[in-house]
């Protein structure tokens, strides 16, 4: 039993509000427990330079992670730092896997992804709550020139970890702050691994322990994808 | 008639949801029509570098603005500009009016305004609001060492302005974009000015049409206080 | 009777030199009292990117606003900060406001205002001297291809204040660090409203208090504007 | 056979040259094939300031990361970006992993990764190289004050990826810009995890791929351990 | 005969207006033909953070060089560059070189130098009207607690160059855009010599341009002096 | 006799490695005595902004200098200062001083030089090993459209000084630290010079002092030029 009653492989429970207050054609508010972000899609009919005039016209997705100040108790200064900057490289990568960019054609989509309440797992619920805008972003475009869909396949991020000797999933941050291990874990609906970021925190640890949390991670992407599809309907790669 | 069906000297439809999600002691999303902002306020047990080991012993108040970058279509850069700053140090000068930073003590609270969907009138919002997020925290707090109240009183502000020639109450963003003066208002609970900021946009305006718009926004004073009490009952202060 | 021996609807001694020191085809050293600042007006032959290329052509009017590290003691760091942001945004503005940008033509004219002696009230004597600078620079132009003139009207600022319980106009620096309320007034040549920022100090002020300052502040407007034409002769607008 | 008639699980030839050119107490220029690192170790009598005066007394170790611009062709201008903090951050907490802070005493030993020629594998080819430098740094420390070694254990990294559809060990930048998977594994010397970071770069992949890497990774890491133990001689940990 | 009519040897018509508006002790107003400079000299009562606490006990100089905008046609933007840098380092070097620290005592003096207007030599004419400014504010100092004067003895600048084959004494912009030496020559009043900085601008000069060109700088250097002798009277090192 | 047993005439002992670790198509590894610079020279088939365009078509060389974290104990940390910009500064110009840009064609070399080692005179050293890394990259283009060579002659540089009140060549960290001068002097392989700058660092020197110098280091400039001309055979200019 966790400290909140939670079994090994249980993740807390989600709630999803979409739309969400925001001018962009994607936003969610999504929460894990205590963590809520805030995820917004927005679409820009240009290209990053380094694509522009490229033979085949193709578009771009791009992520940016940021913690609100009131978000943590003590309030969090206001400034990127490495941090920041690595989630948000994570973010935009997981997010990119699952994207035909000839599909989307010559756009670039931003996902901003502002933390409202950070009680661990927030960059796992980024890709997450992500997709989902990203979806309902793309739902508003016209159909794409080529003959393909824009989203080549679904996208879900969670956390596992070891905490008192015990592989477990969805750590939240008391868990997080005494974890043995940290892993994230981006996956396709399907099963595949897209990024796959695990940590000592204390000491290294052995193969099994690996292979015991990436079962749990597993069983987790297949319930947020489960969960994922039914708040997207219609809008679901491949429904 | 406006465009919205509003009179001149009817505000927008406003909600407060409190307290929101967040780890701040005090936290408030507040909409006036399609114009959300989210207000947190987050006390820190310090006082700036300035204010340290000065007799007598009091706080600080300070405040950030920031335009979240799904907040606007098109999408906003996330980057400070002088703009912000301005409408900060704006909403950290309104505030302040209204504490007594002895009875605060040597603590500092910050007011974090982070606009989620700009429809107009965003700096006025962020001070309504960010003085509901305050008494909030500050209801948090314990009794002050001084014998006197933390807040000496309220505070709300307001936008007025010239649309097709005549002066109307609380612009949203149509009506800003073609008004001929901009004036933002702030003003404590009992009708006294604080802050007075008026900017003709075409043409010069005269001295009529000043006060005329300074009337208008009496009224809107009167009636965002009004919602304040309401909403703060017994942390509202004097109450 | 004020500290100084001036009368409270009295401005401090106001003297032009012009022009002065500078390879900018418009140039002012302006000082009231014992605050100094060179107002230089430049040209350049290009705007702004978001204005190229954009029908009607029109050109533009931009302020940059410093204190010299002298210009108070103790010294002033030499970095811009948020109040010079906030300042120069203003005296860009208020110039802006007197300039018809299609007769200007595709240009840009660039106000540097650079306090050299800051005993209050720089901000307003910015205005007021650079107007002078900008028409100096206004004056070496060509005639416009339009039928107008680049020079709408004329425009000067002052400040006004509550110094002990009584309105007085033009404060110094003396009399603005223990003022209870400070307003800026920019104001045409022809007695309208171009901005109007007040700010209670120590307290809020009813409406009275703040009526009887604006006519102060009108009455400044007035001898102000009368020293620019007396100053600018044939390059005033409309002599 | 791999494009440069490396079997799938064959490193790059490696080569260290112990001290190098520096005025640091450790400082090795380490090879692999094309790709050369010189990583320096500096000792500083000091520690970050969260960790001042905190009992128990204890030490910090840092990573600083960059690539020198003749590296790479064309050029790479001189400046951090995201991937530079990323990859810092990952050598830090690696080497960190095998240091006992409490026997280092209050010191900061900051480990210095400049790449003279990137030829794929840097990041992996600092943590090599740079355990070493820190290995050779703290050999010229005196005895700590507590009963325990400094050192922990040894720590080296490797990178293994999918080219072809065949994973690879010790990817060169032929074979890693084509790659579907970019798999970086940092270990210890008896065989444990202390960060796994495995990237999809064109597809998702499986389980069952994921493994084969891992396995090929052991290997490699297996080969650089004897490698460091046989450079290091008395001074790897445990000797 | 040069271009505006001087002699090889002759300097530009030099004028210095002392005190000039400012708030600092020392203030200087300094124009050698169409080049002016305003160099203030503030006096802050502490040391840089490495000089705390060192004994003995002594004081530091420093100096902060900066075109403003409206010194050059076209305007010159508003930024630090790696010639104001280098420049502000070479005036802050030549007015340490004559004073006495330990007689300066725990305090600073900043020398800013603010170019008004530019035609060639705005770095020599900063070091050379500098000094007066800092004699001027060590002359408002209490006398110092050691038996020695603060000031070892005064220090003047002056370029030469090579214009059209020939050596020539204080150039002029028009003449140092086509120069093919530029020489910059700090001296002692004694004629001892404190930087020399020569840089060939378009072909490399032999050992006899050189001698010619130190020739003509000692004999301005002689002039300067006088000048400034004559402008601070009783002030000057040594009077 | 100095301190290491150096003749006040003589050199540290030179070595040089080409090509070094490095991408580049100019690299050299410099030592002289205890100091080691690392010069690469990278070809770019661009031209600054400012070249763009321009007739006749030409090229252009330039230089950063920066010393690596380990290069000093203690620790330098890794960031740009006004020395690295202004030394920078002195590289680019003297390596651009035997270029024939014309003759360069529409392209950019950069000369990177890092200091791994720093014992004084890294700056001359970088001069000297850069235009040795410039001609190895010279030597890699095509030949010049135009009928003239790119390079017009070469360039060396070296340091001088006063210490214990005898002019020395070539000073090392410990010389250097308590020198009372410090000329560096770049000149042509012709004897010509290109750059001199002298230093007083403790008292002002006589005129005598300084032709003393100036006469070391024309026998300085002599042995470097003999050694560039051994290195580089037949990529010497006029070879």
């Amino acid at each position: 039993m966790r400290h909140d009653g939670r079994r090994a492989d249980e993740l807390r429970p989600i709630t999803i509000q979409r739309p969400f207050d925001s001018a962009a054609p994607g936003s969610v508010l999504i929460s894990a427990g205590q963590t809520t972000v805030l995820c917004t899609a927005s679409i820009e009919e240009s290209v990053p330079p380094w694509k522009k005039g490229k033979e085949p016209i193709s578009g771009w997705v791009t992520a940016e992670y940021s913690m609100l100040p009131g978000s943590t108790a003590p309030r969090k200064a206001r400034r990127a730092d490495g941090r920041s900057t690595e989630i948000q490289r994570l973010i935009g990568r997981s997010l990119r896997s699952v994207v035909d960019f000839e599909a989307l054609g010559e756009r670039t989509i931003v996902i901003d992804c502002d933390v409202l309440r950070a009680d661990g797992g927030t960059r796992t619920l980024s890709i997450t709550g992500g997709f989902v805008a990203l979806c309902a972003a793309i739902a508003t475009l016209p159909d794409p020139l080529v003959d393909r869909p824009i989203l080549k396949g679904s996208i879900a991020a969670i956390s596992v970890g070891v905490v008192d000797g015990k592989p477990v999933l969805d750590l939240d941050y008391h868990e997080d702050s005494t974890a043995d291990v940290d892993l994230n874990v981006v996956m396709t609906g399907v099963g595949t691994y897209v990024e796959v970021q695990g940590t000592a925190e204390g000491q290294a640890f052995p193969r099994g322990v690996l292979e015991a949390q990436l079962d749990l991670a597993e069983g987790g992407i297949v319930a947020l994808t489960e969960l994922q599809r039914h708040e997207l309907g219609g809008s679901f790669p491949g429904a």
